[in-house]
């Protein structure tokens, strides 16, 4: 199994929301788009987001017994190159319709960070983080801080 | 807000199980491994998967009021070149520790696929989509399959 994600799917109960938020709160651009059926954004190099509805997505990949656990929490992480800009994106966010969850505040890794929710609850940090880089091969690199530092 | 996931966060129960199944089971290389408290895996250009303690991380984004309501399901997918691959790449998964919740199967989308679980609950789905081609610019592109499409 190579050592890539293709697709992160979201499963959110109003995929209209979803959409409303991403599409037209922050003005990302679909890549396909089926109006109350499912978007998929394009995050990345060869990644995309998708937005589903909960029910369907559980409907198409459940069927295990016993079914699979509820995952654990997880945090899809935004970087940025400032304190200024996380700031300015946590606005950008609230003003789409997030509930910020935290306020932009130094990190433990040496920069600033702040959090919040989309509509359907999935958590985003917003980071500017001084060891973040990536390389132009694509590789990321995440340097330790001098201090402070939990290995983020 | 630009349109980029820069690093997606698993909160697990158990960083060091978590990082059996990717390093050892998988074969993954990490990016950071600080054995116990947390691992970063490249997983696409400018793309880290990290494997962090479900409690530190919840302690770590925490702190709303009201808290953040649990997330939806979701589903990371991967996506290899053929049928056959998918049944040895979820082979290989379940080698490593993995629960399959859904073997390999024609997919709604038109090709096959087949989901697991890893240790921590989160799922995988393996999936074979004709329809899936990335440009050389890194453009994901979803093109609908002739039937049965889904929008998938």
């Amino acid at each position: 199994m190579h050592q890539r994600l293709d697709i992160l799917t979201l499963g959110v109960p109003d995929v209209a929301a979803a959409r409303r938020f991403y599409v037209e709160g922050l003005g990302w651009e679909p890549t396909l788009d089926l109006p109350g059926e499912i978007v998929f954004l394009q995050v990345g190099h060869g990644l995309l987001l998708g937005l589903w509805d909960a029910g369907k997505l559980e409907a198409d990949a459940g069927g295990a017994d016993p079914p699979a656990a509820p995952p654990g929490p997880l945090t899809l992480s935004h970087n940025v190159g400032s304190a200024a800009e996380v700031a300015a994106t946590l606005e950008r966010a609230r003003a789409a319709g997030a509930r910020i969850l935290k306020p932009v505040q130094p990190a433990p890794f040496g920069g600033v960070y702040g959090f919040f929710a989309d509509p359907a609850g999935f958590r985003w940090e917003v980071a500017w983080n001084p060891g973040w880089r990536v390389e132009p091969d694509g590789r990321a690199r995440l340097d330790a801080a001098s201090e402070g530092d939990e290995g983020r």
